[in-house]
């Protein structure tokens, strides 16, 4: 029947693959048809998108033209479907890990964490020899112990630093809700714990973020939208939100994000476009573009995102700050907004490594134990500046501990992202079909509209085909973990870019930037698998560079041991952001 | 937006159900809004629904028609979705249960089956008493001891009787294949390994028919079509078939089936209308049609079908013969077409349920073990007939153990019909898609380019509803299965209905009686529960009528158990099909 004579691929086999720096792949670059569209032509854009019959047309040839078609409806793979990236947790063969035990509360976990942290770590950070460093949890942690400075003293500090940083000129658009009395009572009850010598964990009174998408008391839970927390109320803090409560942390409000996770800018037009520490004329990056930022900002050693198709990777990597997404499955996730069931995953953003691990021990958790030898693919994509400051930092690591480092290239990855573009727009749609069919769509904001108009055009077959695809994947990657310990890549393919001025009140559709930003994000989502970005490098404006390392599943242990021997060989290059605030030596 | 202001159901949290016998929950039935077609009806029907603009017009119409948008597309509910039935096996607690060793060779297994056979077992079938009995494996096994006849004599009567069976006047049209050379060459073997002394088990020299859905050498695997062997070699067996190649099994050839799978009356247009031994102006059902009425005329002890939507269940019960769908998951489909992913399960029908079950342990398997007390549900929407014969059953069960039976309603059946229908439609219209697009659509029969349509018709918002609502019925029947051990039904809603003269060219559209026959198996599939079926009575036309238990994920011995025993009061009123080939007794 080959419907207009399209194009379709036949997937080979796997067993007849060579995932080996050898093999005879070509290698598909992501290639976008659409053009950036902003201000009046998002609408017009749209006003054809959602009319019945222009749209349906327009959405055939938008999903031909973007080689969907060709790629994943009309594909031939023998693989049955995988529908989700749950590994068995028996499979893990990590050597020298040891299992947190269960039981333990989570202030008995971060303990735990702490007396397991790499011997390097906060000696050099602690120290003033590198030219920047982002104050630390335990930095925190000890101020307070010393009495030098109370919780109370930081909360009020942060308090006005969030003023001054909403305000013009900055107008940094960090937080969509933040309750000055909520603050204030938590970080007096935290100040009276230290008084009384009865702190909970070095988590007492430490200042954490939490996006827009997690279920955190008083607030309610907007998802970047103007609407969503009005037909669903919030009525308790999410799970791990809970559990950083249980460890004395203050929560300080809830962070700015791209409209419905549906996009990868941060440029919100109902809540501002949040604005890049390192550059205020630059995205931060999406969707958890607030937690980033006001992690990079200085405003809190850590916050939380959500990750369905890295989005607590690209704006951690926009902003130079560190991102982990765990594996799938490994942190619970009630009181997380359903916007998919298959790919996202509560994340963690931190200054470094070690605030990352100790957060992520606290909501769940495995120990790293020192490992003597990894080795490691290194796989690339990416701008000229970017290779060039990845590769940099992959010798450093080589020199340094004699890890073998072998190039390769990952098969199909522009067809995995394509897979895994299908499978969140499905599962969003219907996510939020029985809102949405009562919505007034003015209340949406063009690009999320566009985005939603997509989301909702696939059909089962596509659906199915893309688990398939995942499948595919999977036993891909297994090969290539067969292999190796870790896949590293750049995080992003570009640096942050700029804001301009006609995305501000309609969004911005730039999807060319946006499969550049994606690209080496889609195996943690699509395939459950864990990955952290730390930073390395900075380009020539000054602007972060990230590099990812993905694990196998359950690997955390592996992957922060790496990504804390990473950063130990870069942060004396460390920069500090244009706009920062150092809460903890208000000089 | 509510589209053309359709209506939908909410539904409320499973929580708040009551599922015992004072349940105020609506029960629906079902509600198929489609006239019968066969002949040129279908044809025109057919020319519409393929056409592009009637087509969809015409399929969003029956899809509204029929509920699925009200029930399924448009619902509100708030489970998460559930995309595969597969429940960990550590999970169960099945007491006195003891799991044969994995490590067992099939013909080992098989022989510990034999160990474990209820004590009842074998006595009555043995004797004379009963009105009628069909030969069991045991029977088989102890005739070529003996000597008193060979596999190779067995073989030839049935080749005999197929030759018979498949000419006029009978042209039961049981088999789609069946090779003469390849069945006295395994006769041949089988009688010296008799000779010597050497049987490999009791299922040795035992003949035993394949579904034409699952491959078995030297035959190609036509899935009920025309083409699809042209397209897809079978290049082996498939697992399950070795498993009883290797116990000495005679596999006598492929069984007909409703083409693809693709409906429940076993009509086809290219093989053939399979016809009920009981009657032969009736139908034997689907889809494993031929592998039913194989059983029931006495060919086989046992044939292997595949159970994707009670396929072979509602064949089982129409043809008098047991039926057994074990849970998602326990015997490897390696070498079944792939026809859907998530609901299909081979399955096996038998003569006895203790047939089946040795056949079920050399393919994978339990041990069942004396269980003193069972609960049971008794849950029923069928004509008076079949209620007042399930009834009597039941009350003899009653009366002989004093096991309790409480009346309930299952909450939300024909929603989860239709679930279902959806789910399995748009796997199969994805699982042929490459093949369908090169194939001439007149080598499908017309019957099944209707299915075929609709298959295709679904989005990717309906698929992942329906998983919404698969987890939400598998809460609910957990709840169920935390009061009672079995939930007991009739196995169809209606007996065996004739075969018109007008359906043998084009196959029948009949959804009415398409969904009351398939309505009570739905629950095994779409939750990948164990279940099986027994032959309790007969209407007034001397069709039979079947009984089915449905138990807990993994409790295939519970089952066994319980059918056992429901057998065994029923069996002295079993009654001889109209065609029936007496293979060891031939008087």
């Amino acid at each position: 029947m080959g419907l207009f004579g399209e194009e379709k691929v036949v997937y080979k086999p796997v067993e007849e693959f060579d995932v080996g720096p050898k093999s005879d792949h070509v290698y598909v670059r992501a290639n976008v048809k659409a053009p950036r569209m902003a201000g009046l032509v998002v609408k017009i854009f749209v006003w054809f998108l959602e009319s019945r019959i222009f749209g349906t047309l327009l959405l055939f040839m938008l999903k031909r033209n973007n080689l969907i078609h060709k790629f994943i409806t009309n594909a031939e793979l023998g693989e049955p479907p995988l529908y989700v990236p749950l590994h068995p947790f028996e499979d893990v063969k990590e050597q020298e890990v040891k299992c947190i035990d269960s039981d333990l509360s989570p202030p008995e976990k971060v303990q735990q964490a702490i007396n397991c942290l790499p011997n390097s770590s906060g000696k050099i950070l602690n120290g003033s020899k590198s030219s920047f460093h982002p104050w630390t949890i335990l930095d925190y942690s000890r101020a307070y112990i010393s009495g030098e400075v109370t919780p109370r003293m930081v909360a009020e500090r942060f308090i006005a630093a969030v003023h001054e940083s909403s305000n013009p000129p900055l107008q940094m658009s960090f937080f969509i809700n933040y309750n000055v009395d909520d603050i204030v009572k938590q970080a007096t009850e935290s100040t009276l714990r230290y008084k009384r010598g009865q702190q909970i964990s070095v988590l007492d009174g430490v200042l954490i973020a939490i996006k827009d998408e997690i279920d955190c008391a008083p607030y309610p839970t907007t998802g970047g939208t103007k609407w969503l927390h009005k037909v669903r109320s919030c009525i308790d803090d999410a799970c791990c939100v809970k559990r950083l409560r249980l460890c004395g942390a203050i929560l300080v409000g809830k962070t700015n994000m791209h409209e419905l996770g549906a996009g990868t800018s941060g440029i919100n037009p109902h809540y501002g476009a949040t604005r890049n520490p390192y550059d205020i004329n630059k995205i931060s990056g999406g969707s958890s573009s607030g937690s980033a930022a006001v992690v990079a900002a200085g405003l809190c050693p850590v916050a939380l995102g959500v990750d369905g198709g890295g989005s607590v990777r690209m704006p951690a990597a926009l902003c130079g700050v560190v991102g982990l997404k765990p594996t799938f499955g490994r942190i619970p996730h009630s009181g997380v907004l359903p916007l998919n069931w298959t790919v996202g995953m509560v994340g963690i953003l931190a200054g470094t490594i070690e605030d990352a691990f100790i957060v992520y021990a606290a909501m769940s958790g495995q120990l790293p134990c020192d490992q003597s030898n990894c080795s490691i693919l290194w796989f690339n994509d990416c701008s000229d500046e970017i290779r060039v400051s990845c590769s940099q930092s992959l010798d450093k690591l080589k020199q340094h501990y004699g890890w073998k480092i072998v190039e390769v290239t990952i098969p199909e990855i522009e067809a995995m992202r394509l897979a895994h573009y299908s499978t969140i727009g499905s599962e969003c749609s219907t996510a939020l079909s029985s809102h949405l069919e009562k919505l007034n769509p003015a209340e949406l904001g063009w690009d999320a509209r566009v985005a939603l108009s997509v989301y909702g055009s696939f059909s089962s077959k596509e659906y199915i085909q893309a688990q398939k695809m995942r499948s595919r994947q999977m036993q891909i990657h297994m090969k290539i973990f067969a292999q190796a310990d870790v896949i590293v890549s750049p995080t992003i393919g570009v640096t942050a870019y700029p804001i301009k001025d006609d995305a501000l009140e309609t969004g911005e559709l730039d999807y060319v930037n946006g499969a550049a930003l994606v690209r080496f994000s889609i195996a943690g989502n699509f395939l459950g698998l864990p990955a952290v970005t730390v930073p390395v490098g900075y380009d020539k404006l000054g602007l972060p560079i990230g590099l990812q390392f993905i694990g196998r599943p359950w690997s955390e242990p592996t992957l922060i041991h790496i990504a804390s021997a990473m950063q130990a060989l870069c942060k004396s290059n460390y920069r500090k952001p244009e706009v920062f605030y150092n809460l903890l030596n208000r000089d």
